[in-house]
């Protein structure tokens, strides 16, 4: 992919932009268990080696009375979606949620079949499509995402997501998740973290699915948003979501939107671009220990390789940055046993 | 207080915008405890009466397995902060914040001496100080609360609070919160109920002491805030806090705030004034059975008595619509056998 593209996928994920399957799990510190500091089948899909040492090391740490114990208040750990906890390739999932919602919004809309930038779209002429830029696709994800009520657009999501296939799996999206990763999760959260998404995705398009997927509470995501505005409706209040930009949850937006949300600084950060890497630097800088932990993507059999030169998920600064400063990078085709779930079901 | 100066405090309050003491204290799903249906302990400072029966009527039905069970994950209860969790008499705190905050400051500020609307206000002119408006209050607001890092922002208001004493009690202003409310908190989060302050007020203004005091953490706290800027800082990342309005919190905010920070509708609200109703009106759309709690200011003696013309904490048509849907409106003179934590302490 050329970096026309990359540049507006990037844009695309940064501008695009709230339900429950289970219950939310969290630690109770009046109920507090003993420090969990080397049960492995919590992190079974995590081979021996330094990246899992270093996590359980850390765990161990900072849950132990001693010089680097943290209280439980303290306990943050924030992760990227896209590429951290679940797939990216070959483009943002959400991008394809935005495609395929306006394929299925053209029967109402007949105007597209000659208006740009939709027609190339409903042609399935990618090379025109992006031939109109950041401004075509600011148009195609503000006509998928914006113009229905909060509650509409949680139903959307749900809607697509109980039918939608990745193209190379041919499996539900969220079938894509990373099982280690929902083990360090779980991991963290027997271990009195309070577990946050940081996404560049949009939160109200995480949101429907997080809890159920992950186990981490829908108020527990941070992501880009629209505006929104409350209406009264004449006694039944909606909240409509708006064809405008509120927040841009990456690069530098990480650390805006975990102190907005959070108010404290993690000590556990995990990501696997660039975009994530001041997010990163925020955690390091918080004075209590703290883990950084970047996840590499090095298996071009079960998940994809790639990095420096990706379009999407571009890992460079933050990789040199890392080895500089002894941040664990874990590589996924070294360090994990099973990447998908659905694999544990078919071995 | 005239009109003007009702208009003036509502923006002050509105457009002023995180650290910790104690643990957070949440519920644990994997161990909880049994719904508690009776237990008068908790809200000992509840008189016997209607206020309590439905509270405690509507936390047993929501937490029993049966028609009105409410999951869990749902049982999110939002409290304004302001007149509902602590008193907001003869103005709201975070105003004295702010004035206290530009006289410590004029020292490095000579040209204040000069200069409207600090002139005025270093001269204790509260008269020509309003004369500026909203304006005047914006810049005094500005200059309190921004140009500096959240992290020192977070220092400079632990310091106030620890030193400045409400002009009516002689008491830090954090004493006087009520100890009814804080007894209802600590019932809901018994009773697995996540528990968020929804507060037109600065959000980092609450933040460095809502843990220890109301045992809320901090990251369920949603307020009014300024705009912010992730700065490296050649290796030493801060977050600049700048002079420029982000969100605001309050009426039509509230369910927005709610919306973006929480992602569900609330079942249990409560507020005290008009600049609640909204926040009131969006937990009583819950397809799930809702509360909706209005405290009314009725204790001259002990508290304040205000409604309908009060300049601060106005409460006329929602307490209209309260009657008219059958809210609960708890009057504190009937309704608290205590106010404030201290009367405990000195009977």
């Amino acid at each position: 992919m050329k970096k026309t593209a990359f540049a507006i996928l990037t844009i695309a994920l940064i501008i695009i932009t709230s339900s429950c399957k289970e219950k939310a799990v969290e630690m109770n510190p009046e109920t507090a268990m003993e420090p969990i500091e080397s049960d492995v089948t919590f992190l079974s899909s995590w081979n021996e080696g330094a990246s899992k040492q270093a996590i359980m090391d850390f765990v161990a740490k900072v849950t132990t009375e001693g010089a680097g114990f943290v209280p439980v208040s303290e306990r943050i750990a924030v992760f990227d979606n896209d590429g951290t906890l679940w797939s990216e390739q070959p483009m943002y999932f959400q991008l394809f949620f935005a495609i395929d919602r306006v394929k299925m919004m053209a029967a109402d809309h007949p105007e597209w079949k000659e208006k740009q930038p939709f027609k190339s779209l409903l042609e399935n002429d990618m090379k025109t499509f992006m031939s109109f830029g950041e401004h075509g696709l600011l148009e195609v994800v503000m006509a998928s995402h914006a113009g229905m009520t909060v509650d509409e657009f949680d139903g959307v999501v749900k809607d697509w997501l109980a039918t939608a296939k990745h193209p190379k799996f041919d499996r539900p999206y969220t079938d894509l998740v990373y099982q280690p990763m929902l083990e360090l999760v779980n991991y963290l959260k027997a271990n009195q973290f309070k577990v946050f998404i940081v996404s560049g995705g949009g939160i109200e398009f995480m949101r429907p699915w997080v809890e159920g997927v992950y186990g981490i509470p829908k108020d527990q995501v941070i992501g880009s948003s629209i505006k929104t505005k409350y209406d009264y409706n004449e006694g039944n209040p909606v909240i409509h979501r708006l064809p405008e930009i509120n927040f841009i949850d990456d690069k530098e937006g990480k650390p805006e939107g975990i102190n907005q949300y959070i108010g404290r600084k993690p000590i556990f950060a995990g990501g696997n671009s660039d975009g994530d890497l001041q997010m990163l630097r925020w955690t390091d800088a918080n004075p209590y220990p703290s883990f950084k932990l970047y996840i590499h993507h090095t298996d071009s059999i079960r998940e994809w390789a790639y990095d420096r030169e990706s379009s999407i998920g571009r890992f460079n600064v933050g990789w040199d940055e890392a080895n500089e400063k002894g941040w664990t990078v874990s590589s996924m085709k070294d360090d994990w046993n099973v990447v998908y779930p659905f694999e544990n079901s078919t071995k």
